[in-house]
């Protein structure tokens, strides 16, 4: 008998990747997880792995934790670069998914709650004007593919783009509309970029808490929304857990 | 006889971050390092590792290499964050030296070809406006002092602010002068951040190709003066390992 290609083995190994506390905490309570004290991460990291086995899956969450000189979430591209490309490593995973809440445009079809699943990434705050250094540094890439769980959870599909900043710059905004974005976060290209660079396939999914196009300053709007908006997110990553379950990757 | 602290051990093993092949190519010369096939680093990643041993220093230069889907080098801080923890996890070493090109600002005392060590860093495309989390994506840390070094090698010392972008938006200058840099540069902070979360001293050594606060465009000054002012810059790294070379952490 021949060896299964990956792409049809059953997926066993999940790492879930969150940038946020607040978005974490519930699907840690959902999925049952513990949080592990192995060496799996170097000394001295903030970085925390939860894991459980929930549907014969082994889900590992993976939050890169409270800054250490700050003590706040280590959010942005770093961090979340740094602990997918230790996750990978670590753990072999079938399959990452990157789950958070992000800004949406409402000029493209965004409201507050819904959740995306991210069709394609692009960075929009790395501008480099020397030929093709400026396609680098915008880092356009299509999101692996998941036409079943995106009819069957009945989720919407947009384009990612990621910065550092939470706010929106004019040369930000040039560059996101270039993107043709409806969704704008701070970690989803990036751990894109990583789990491309392993050749592990990775799904975005994004819960909007904040209209970018609308007339609320962003950070008000996103701190009052993330509790609300987290729900709805950690429902559809739930969705997308269950449906992954017993499936293989050319299934999704 | 009481163990030495790590400070009062002689130095060993080096590694240098460099972003940009041009920037690596005068060094490997220099310090006759020839590049390794070890399985160092992850299958399938660009990143190369130069070693050699060089007036009794294990000399390892890490090179992030060109993007897989671009061809040109993997410039910025995502790819220099993810070298930066996987050398120091895979060589333990005793420093790290970020070695490149910067910009400068002439109101600062910055003229090109000047070479500079970094007393600071921060980032000024990390703009989070909430409390606490402003100060994080700021992320200012003092870099291990190295007075010695800078006497004996009579370099310059000043701040440094990385971005992710060659230009400088008028939002980047808001928080470059909020810095008090008279560097930019597209990688510094994020080796630094990732040195310091691994307890690594780390030198950071720019020379100035650009003067960011001039009348000329920057990708053409850059472009313009890179190969000089590498000769420069690889001038003065090669004074530093030469100083580093017998030494403890704490002589520098």
């Amino acid at each position: 008998m021949a060896a299964l290609e990956p792409s049809e083995k059953p997926i066993s190994t999940i790492v879930i990747i969150i940038a946020m506390q607040t978005e974490a905490l519930p699907l840690i309570k959902k999925f049952q997880l513990s949080e592990t004290h192995d060496s799996l991460f170097p000394k001295g990291v903030p970085w925390i792995r939860y894991h459980g086995i929930y549907k014969d899956l082994h889900i590992n969450l993976v939050w890169p934790g409270k800054d250490l000189s700050f003590g706040v979430d280590s959010v942005g591209t770093i961090s979340a670069s740094l602990v997918t490309y230790a996750s990978i490593q670590a753990l072999k995973p079938d399959l990452i998914i990157n789950a958070g809440t992000s800004g949406g445009f409402k000029a493209k079809g965004a409201c507050i709650g819904d959740v995306f699943l991210a069709s394609d990434v692009a960075f929009h705050d790395r501008r480099i004007p020397i030929p093709v250094f400026d396609q680098y540094g915008i880092g356009a890439r299509k999101i692996f593919s998941t036409p079943n769980i995106l009819k069957e959870l009945n989720l919407k599909e947009g384009k990612l783009s990621t910065g550092d900043s939470l706010d929106m710059s004019p040369h930000d905004e040039v560059s996101i509309v270039a993107n043709n974005a409806t969704l704008k976060d701070m970690e989803g290209a990036a751990v894109a970029y990583v789990a491309d660079l392993l050749s592990v396939p990775a799904i975005l999914v994004k819960a909007v808490t904040d209209i970018v196009d609308g007339d609320k300053p962003t950070a008000e709007e996103f701190l009052k929304n993330l509790v609300a908006v987290t729900a709805a997110l950690d429902v559809a990553v739930t969705q997308v857990v269950d449906f992954v379950s017993g499936k293989c990757l050319s299934e999704l």
